[in-house]
């Protein structure tokens, strides 16, 4: 018996190919597909977020991302609008018709931020938090659950366990770097772990290159490298104006470079999925 | 400016000293103490866990630990006895006079377990958990910081800085093992964050080598390492059938030996504490 | 000044590109080719080794491998035929006009080895040895540096410095994973070092996915990956009968595994080098 | 069967302890016994070092230490005097009647070296160096064999059985720290490693403090850790004047430090050695 069981393809013959419907489209996430999820690190005030939700579903967004309760290393450091942001996640929902994904750091915060948010993201900081994840393993609502920074490919999996346990099926993973000893990037991106994923689970995996390598000239290479990997889709941070940003700026990508890294992803995904599956091709 | 400042040296002078007083003594946790934590893993029934507790004080230990919430990686393993044990603590506490350490994983429990509790332990897989240091940081009881797997020294004392910051003076760190790519050990105890932390931060700092190293047989040479690099303590786990324990009974101490690394240990504090301060001879 | 001077794009402004001329071809290895490096772990004997270099020449190889002196963990390992197997490598070499790579351990084997080898290669482990980099450094022909197990990218680069300031300027870097905590795959492949490496030096970087991975279903993704990251080609262990291979059958492809990749490969490469310049179209 | 076999304690009942005779005096290294090494990270003039070597004499160093070739990371730094200066370290040898240990890079020094030194250190860049290994496994003089950067235990004793096999059974293994995420210290000291090597082999294990930490500030508690964890001595970077340094002043003790640290390491070897055995007493 293999440690994980729910996670494992044995549990499981297809692929999970994740849905999320909003009034205006069905987003795919899952084989076959290469997703696009982008948007600041965080949401930073309302008229900056909303110009670059309609500006990145031009794009070819996918999903949108915005941060409310950013978990930071220093107390001392932007924290995230919290609560009081969630108005503006959903507007920028509203009106371009795209889902959206945040981060929820606490339970407590669950009730509130259910209506407002189409796929919740466990960050890697809480990949172990159990009591999150069992919150959220009730859900009837996809969660994105991102790798620890230092956890194997097998914890990730059972943490993802906890998540399939209670009964929630769309779950989708998140590599995100893992912590080397290398200091040149902030961490390494462990691209072996996509094809590893892909092969002991049907779950989806999607690749983070912006916290992965911290630094914006490199989130292109290796959003091109995760879909070469076989990877679902990738997650980036894109800034309009990456020098002001309050959080992450190094490693985000302007509007034109993410339109150029899109660009460049759907040429590598149709190696893999020559039926053209992507809805990058929409 | 360094990143951390209510951790530092800086703004405390004197080393912090942390009294806990139960009604028949007092524990110091602090420079110049050799502050010994024993107990199981986890709580598992009530007489084995009187038994041991009234054991391990005859012995010498100043404080008994014993998990009721076991954050563990696989949600099919043991999680400990919930809130349900939490009589079986307390019933020891009574009955020994010795405080009590265990760990909380969800501020919801915390309500819960404050009245039975003397120092509220956070775990290594919520090191990062700020929701839950930020209620902890509130509290007027000590809260032992386990350091995270790999998190580095920096953020392990900016971890302490969330509890500091609300208000919180009676943080006590925990070394406990880092994750690196020797897999003969569990984790790699980092003996250098002792003397790191010694000068850079006012806190107490102990070390777990039962977790640290997985091996019941490596406890005693790596809790003696710890005290003469300058600890102030060690939390060791103890049973008294290792072999029939429901979680760690292969980095598990007999009472026995237990005994002996005691021996060991005041013998080690008194070459850097000479004037005999340790608890130990009390 | 940056800690590497000659390795540095500061000391060249063009991308090097290193030609290694046979008797019937010349094979390219830098930026806009993507150059096929393939063959067994270790020659084993001449007829199978034969038998599979001309395969390998019609699948589209551009450069034979095949180790002569293995360093192995263990010295009760097969440690290679040593000076009795250059023979065939030469044999190879002529019979298919492809270079032939293989590793020097031991600078007193250099003057035996050079009239019978296009590519000088040093192991991982000997990746600091610096008076062997002295002596390749005073050498008139390529040498391939694979990364140290646990080298970051600055000490790789310095590493290279010592092979460029003796003279040498035909260096190519090859990342095969460093050491992390993972266990599941043998290395992790550092796939973030490729753009790093293209954004800092000059020379060309090639990966090997056999022994960054350790599992031959990994070399594809991961070979693609690296393409798509920006590497200007890769390595790979290619066995007629993997699970006969007296060393690293468990990673090696078999050469219909190898023409499959190697159809993946050239289209990844076409993404980022419209100009088709790749060896793989000639 | 395990990996390693004469370096495992089934091949040898007792405990090695190696014997170095000089015309003066005998050094003991092994279960017992806490041997000094000390010395300069580099020999770097006739006049100091000689200074240097009869003032740690007097305050209690058993072997003089002294880099001729020194391994540095760039080919920009002091490489060492080479040949030039084996004549300054044996005079220092003779002058004292303390042996001497001296680093060897390659292979082709070993005739010019083998007169002058009396213990042959391999670097942890050359751990994994095996024809270096397997000209010194020939040698009937003492080896020690550091651990490499990111060698993991099995590894170093694989490598100890290269030495072993060539029927050199002098062998000493030094744990120096190894490379984790942790950048406060230059390298993580494997503490765990003592008692682990202890348990797996006859061979005796010394800890080097100064390479391991980086720091001099942190030499004294992480040497009195290695006694107290078992190791069976030190190996420490002693300079007279540390800010002048040509390499590895930050890490070097000045004399009067090293003299505080012996007086402490001799107790806590008392506690693990009652008999008093240890040569600190002679």
């Amino acid at each position: 018996m293999k440690p994980f069981q729910l996670a494992s393809r044995d549990a499981c013959q297809t692929d999970t190919i994740i849905t999320i419907a909003t009034p205006v489209r069905q987003v795919f996430i899952g084989e076959g597909y290469c997703t696009l999820i982008a948007g600041p690190c965080a949401v930073e005030n309302r008229h900056d977020y909303l110009n670059l939700a309609h500006h990145l579903k031009e794009l070819g967004a996918d999903i949108l991302r915005g941060g409310l309760f950013k978990p930071r290393t220093s107390p001392y450091s932007f924290q995230g609008l919290g609560r009081s942001g969630v108005d503006i996640l959903n507007q920028a929902r509203l009106e371009t018709g795209l889902p959206v994904i945040t981060e929820i750091m606490d339970v407590r915060d669950l009730d509130f931020l259910y209506p407002h948010t189409d796929i919740l993201q466990v960050g890697s900081r809480n990949m172990q938090n159990y009591t999150l994840l069992e919150e959220l393993g009730r859900l009837d609502k996809p969660v994105m659950l991102k790798r620890g920074l230092s956890a194997t490919i097998e914890e990730w999996l059972l943490a993802a366990e906890y998540l399939l346990k209670g009964g929630n099926k769309q779950i989708i993973l998140c590599e995100r770097g893992i912590r080397t000893f290398e200091t040149y990037t902030r961490n390494t991106v462990d691209i072996g772990a996509v094809p590893v994923v892909k092969q002991l689970s049907h779950l989806p995996v999607i690749v983070d290159p912006s916290h992965a390598t911290g630094k914006w000239k490199m989130v292109t290479p290796i959003a091109c490298a995760a879909i070469a990997a076989g990877a679902d889709g990738v997650m980036v941070e894109v800034h309009q104006d990456p020098d002001r940003a309050l959080s992450d700026g190094k490693q985000s990508l302007t509007p034109d470079n993410f339109a150029r890294m899109a660009g460049k992803l759907i040429q590598h995904t149709l190696i893999n999925h020559k039926q053209g599956a992507s809805q990058l091709l929409l």
